[in-house]
């Protein structure tokens, strides 16, 4: 398993293909830092034995002990387990992993490559498998890549003025695929693999956008527009919160790429592009009903904190507060480990995990999350909004305004009232805010898509009949 | 284990101690029959094999198959296959078993019984467990009763200036006790014995009010006053949602009743108040994270009915209601499974829920059942308000009016609409309706309890070290 | 002006033709009694000297001060005196006032006739004017009937089945016309005069369907099918609020009805079904503004009240639930007052409320109605479901325990907490209860309904023309 | 009156009295420029005929024509304007117009200096009007400073271990006074004047404290800290929404500043703190039922272009989310109006509007401000946050790829799409969005503040009336 340090130097010797505000850069441009300082987390993690049950596993393919982003479920227990990881991480982090999309997309491939091959007589689980391998062998990291760009929305793929609207299959060689297109979402500064899958079920006329694959990050005719999002920037007061970061937000475009064969994990298959789209969404969403209880836990730290130093800790309706920021974490954390807990086998062997549960999860957090917000905005009142600056607040002539009217309980010292209010003005009020603010309502699928998934999957008829011979409908 | 047929006949042999609106009346007054054809049919599908699995169990005690109502859990199956039962129960029966209670004060003494003996070297657990499998072997039902008349609620029990707002320990003697107070609510007309616990944590002065025994419901001294709940009333339209209801709420009254030392459970030992209290409060949230998803279920079974009636089924707007119905019934069940999966054994060996993950799942419906209600008025319409009465539909000269004007879509006939819209009406606009409201808001426990519960059981601190950790507070 | 007296004698002299469960029976039977007390009350109180000014208004036809229900508003200040008389009236009766409809149609023919007339010459104006000074002269009570059947609910009126779904014109005589079909909910057991109009917009082709009439509530071809509401009933313990209710919900049938041309103010002029139907529900939704915020003040009384009783009036939780209540009846209240503000006259000099505020007064209410229900459950914590019946209260033998276990502040005498708690009994868990949340959802129009008619009278391209200047969009 | 370049002028030319991340700087710092934008707007729309009536009015002092925002209102109808001028303001700024605060506290202290002045003989409020003719006569921005740093929130103004705490009296001199302490919260970066008053209500003990009065921003001992709020950053694709902005949120910190008598406003009438206190925020509250109306209002807007561009804008649920926009929008305003329709004078001549309607208003602005919020993002459906850079999408190298990736319907033209989504990202998910979002819940009181201020004033005691009545209880 590799440290910290090897992801990082691997990642800066990546060709230079990213684009950041009009300038073509390298992995090691600073606005990338705060994502690389949150992989780099679960490098060491990974190494430190306290964590090592959580955060690694033994391979079902060697038997080695292998980072547990990297693995595909292959019991209840796995799954549980990841779950557990996730949160644990996300807590750890003050946000997201960066990982688990990776793991997600791996783990959905797991299953459908082994369903095609069932169904057509094609060969790609093994070749999966493979990859797969290499990927643990060299404790790489990849990417969920699923979004089109989609043009106009009332068009199926096949449809649209522009083809390449959905990321599709230009050519076919003996060699392997020509792709084009592009796939929007994703942090790929800062990752090792791309891996990409549908965005949704595709008809048969729709063919050429059944397309799953995996090439390296720095491929020939990869190109990433890199949005960057600006992380909390400290000075001098530093704290791990304000290291940890999103990477900025990317749109992957391939042009003309070609992906030889032992990359290609779907090409054509239409009937499975919906499988495979809902399934790495499933694995997705089930990380989320464990990292977004982390993002409750945090804000629930924070207001708790507030509420003690603010002195209003026994107040009942802060309490109130407090309970349903709970009720809501573990809410959706149980969602999580049901859904676990009825996992199923695939042919394959891979567990996937029982969508109504999981989506009821991620639905539930994502329902929920500005409500959250407003909570600890609240309780903490805004006061993190008119802190001192940094600056200001390390400048020795003010002290006598700066550290005189921040104070509040005679016994919490003015540098830690200044350092809470630091992390909830950056929590709440950042660049950084409105950006999870989105991922806490979209990110792996908004809540109107985990409503469809429910209502696909759920037996509506069996509660019709309930209702039917309660009222003596015949 | 009794047929319904033993069931009733028991209870009709009942010495008369019910007052319902000013009169003294037996158990097979009209009344009641409602809340004993619910209760009846537990003993009916008990005996059928389909059901054999869910609802009997083996006793640990004599190793006899018996009614799961009267088991303590004794593993995690038990648990998950406890809630499975009354999710069940309450689907067959549209509403309350009327047994959980009982099921869960006998799980809840059959852990404090063998803790205080373990503190105090008292004797109960065995008596307990002789009344445990008298209970098995003949087949009983009996009662949750823990809330006391409090009086003013500012004052502790012992502060109070009637003596008796808690029900209390007036005299002890060589073969048992005195008691006299009083329990609200329950169900107790249609139970056979009266098992009654403390509604709270008691301190030192509070010792005569720490209190827990089981007699017959008939037994001297006792006097259930009932106010009785409206059931719907069909004359000829017969239809089991309405041949089911609840049997009147009561007061039990312990007027200088005189409890054998074999049938006390708690007499003095103040500290374990609190602990049986909220066990028993555990136990039966665990029953309604079942029960309160059943009921969700009815829910949603009768506005997808009403939506294919009205022709709207793939409405968007119709289906966001159905699939968030669908989730919050889901959320809450998987509070309750996760409980289960997470408990841990008790000295006695009976099984303890997670308490944290079952108050969730009750806090989450509680605060939901009056938003369930409008979702089905809502998708409905308030169509069931205006239906013709049952006698006018049936009157041959109005048919003209009657059938012709709640026609709907041509393929369903005008007494399947009449059957569903009517169920809709008793469902949401009767004095029933009104009663289900209240209990899905405060049975078990109100959000409030819950909250309590969540923080009490919570650990804040933890939450609050990630953001201290975070933030660079040392 | 009548005397109560006067509107019941004249009342109870109608034919006999409302069916009640099967039976036909006249307007003197008890069912409808709770209704006539209300209606009753109007006519009291319009006579008292204290109410004068908000219950009467001069008549702008005759100059005589007669009842404002038979007045349209000829003034923002009639608008404005309106919502404060309903409210007034809603707060005394404890819920409908029964009157408001009648006003709200009158009112909204008074606007359409005129322009009709405007349009196509007809002579619908002056008949109407005559209709209206003989309800005014005679102090006469009428009906707001707009819901039709309406069968398959994906077709509209002409494509229907059966072409009874709506009410229609079956044939033009000389004399008059001939009408059939029947229009649902209304309380018309206890009104004098039927009024009808269009419940939606019409197309041509649904011409027959573009309907509106006045007619005698016994007028030959009339039947009514009444759906009774179970009033709350007391035998001793009398009290106001259980005096008044609804009086039934009816279906009022017209089999082959002749209305005389002078009686006709609709008839084929398709393009303004669409102008009565919205005007009229304009005007009830005016008068909702009013008597929705009286639901409230009543749940915040009865809150408030619980509150005290039970020593909990300073509690911060409780009384942030207070003020939420407090808010929501005056922002739709004053929804209502902005409506009456911004009003403009039409052709005809009534008074025609902002449709947008007016809107979303009556919207707020709807989307809040369960939620005050809830917060009264939740503040009077279900004790009303379990308080004695009358009877047991009333059993001398029984005092010791039904005055005693009652009991809460010393000061409170047992019979202020019965009565308290009955009524909130009544309010929350009664038939009558489920039948006035059905109405604070639905009547008027359901919030869906409000959403509708908000849009189609925004400015919505006002507001994307402000975000395309400050987004720089040409 | 001024043109924007006088008001420009003037602030560039004052003392360099702000810090700004540990530096000096003078107003012509280009952190401030978005919010001298947003101020200059006011000056040169006042100048503009087609908005003289709304943002200009007669000095009822000089009778000269002069910025609505240096006026008391001294009727309804400039209650009314008022609120029509700052929503239009607002929307036009796409934002807070900076100017509100000013009005807010000159209106509080024209109805207090009266009160005090009948009261205790003294002569505050001759000097105000003089004040006030100096603010018209010079078209002078003033502003709103309320909040003190407060300390431990436990104790009360006198019981603070440091007594600046709260910006106290230091001394009296027969010249004036000499103040110490400071203020919290702010934009006097910007503005001309600092008018400060009591942030709550004093107690005897507490006289020092009840202090108010107006300097020169930068005056003699002031000292400004400044927190920047970091506004949209374009480069070349300009846009009004990223020239506007809020200058940063500043703390006042007087250092022994001395106040000449004729700039005191209360000194000591420690009764009359609360009651300016309070008013100053029923003003600042009144703006708020426009400008919040203003912020819906361009949620409301930017939803529906998106809509529009996506082609869902027919979608009825999307149509269903911008109803209930639309509706919050005109109930705050409505609540405005209403506060406005049923103001009264108080004995200064200044027009007082009603404190219920007011707070109910922006109550609810506040209570749903982070829901507004969740619906854009919704129907945005996070697109705005993985927009291209603008400087990737002014690349020409990269026209392939973000021009082509971005279109959406035929005729909408790829630089408008950018624009509009631009525009999305930085009302959602800028550091300014934060800021936004806090000023949203808690700029002029939280929602508490609000419920605390409509129990204070509203009538309980007749709501329990009427319920006591309807209950039969004497």
């Amino acid at each position: 398993m590799r440290t910290d340090k090897d992801y990082q130097n691997r990642l800066y010797s990546y060709k230079r293909n990213i684009y950041l505000k009009g300038e073509k850069v390298g992995r090691d441009h600073p606005s990338f830092q705060p994502g690389i300082n949150a992989v780099s987390e679960n490098f060491r993690l990974a190494l430190n034995p306290q964590y090592q049950d959580l955060f690694t596993t033994a391979s079902h393919l060697t038997g080695k002990r292998v980072n547990r982003f990297n693995c595909p479920p292959r019991s209840i227990e796995d799954l549980l387990k990841k779950i557990e990881c996730v949160r644990a991480l996300a807590q750890y982090l003050g946000g997201c992993a960066l990982r688990c999309g990776g793991m997600d997309s791996l783990s959905g491939l797991s299953v459908v490559t082994r369903e095609v091959d069932q169904e057509f007589g094609t060969d790609y689980h093994q070749q999966f498998l493979k990859f797969l391998q290499y990927m643990q062998d060299n404790d790489l990291v990849t990417s969920i890549l699923l979004t089109d760009p989609k043009g106009d929305r009332s068009l199926r793929p096949y449809q649209q003025a522009d083809p390449d609207m959905y990321l599709r299959i230009l050519e076919k060689k003996s060699a392997g695929l020509v792709v084009n297109g592009a796939k929007l979402f994703g942090e790929t500064a800062v990752q090792d693999e791309l891996t990409v899958a549908p965005t949704r079920a595709m008809t048969e006329k729709d063919g050429p956008y059944a397309l799953s694959f995996s090439v390296p990050a720095d491929y020939d005719g990869v190109t990433i527009l890199c949005k960057p999002v600006q992380a909390p920037k400290r000075k001098k007061i530093k704290a791990p919160y304000a290291d940890y970061g999103y990477p900025g937000i990317t749109i992957t475009v391939f042009d003309k790429v070609f992906v030889p064969w032992e990359r290609v994990w779907l090409c054509g298959e239409w009937k499975y592009a919906g499988r495979l789209s809902s399934l790495v969404a499933l694995y997705h969403r089930t990380s989320y009903c464990g990292c977004k209880a982390a993002v409750t836990d945090l804000m629930l730290g924070a207001a708790a904190l507030v509420a003690e130093y603010n002195g209003l800790e026994r107040e009942k309706h802060i309490r109130e507060k407090l309970a349903h920021l709970a009720a809501t974490a573990e809410q959706v954390y149980a969602c999580g480990v049901t859904g676990a807990v009825k996992a199923k086998p695939s042919s394959s062997g891979t567990f996937i995990p029982d969508p109504i549960y999981i989506n009821a999860g991620r639905y539930h957090a994502g329902m929920n999350i500005f409500h959250e917000y407003e909570t600890l905005s609240d309780i903490s009142a805004g006061q993190g909004i008119n802190l001192p600056t940094e600056e200001d607040f390390l400048t020795p002539e003010l002290d006598h305004f700066t550290k005189k009217y921040i104070k509040r309980k005679a016994d919490v010292p003015a540098e830690n009232i200044w350092r809470l209010f630091r992390m909830v003005d950056e929590m709440l009020y950042s660049e950084q805010a409105g950006f999870w603010q989105a991922a806490g309502l979209h990110g792996g699928g908004s809540p109107v898509m985990e409503r469809l998934t429910i209502l696909a999957n759920y037996d509506m008829d069996a509660k019709k009949s309930l209702v039917k011979r309660l009222a003596g409908i015949i």
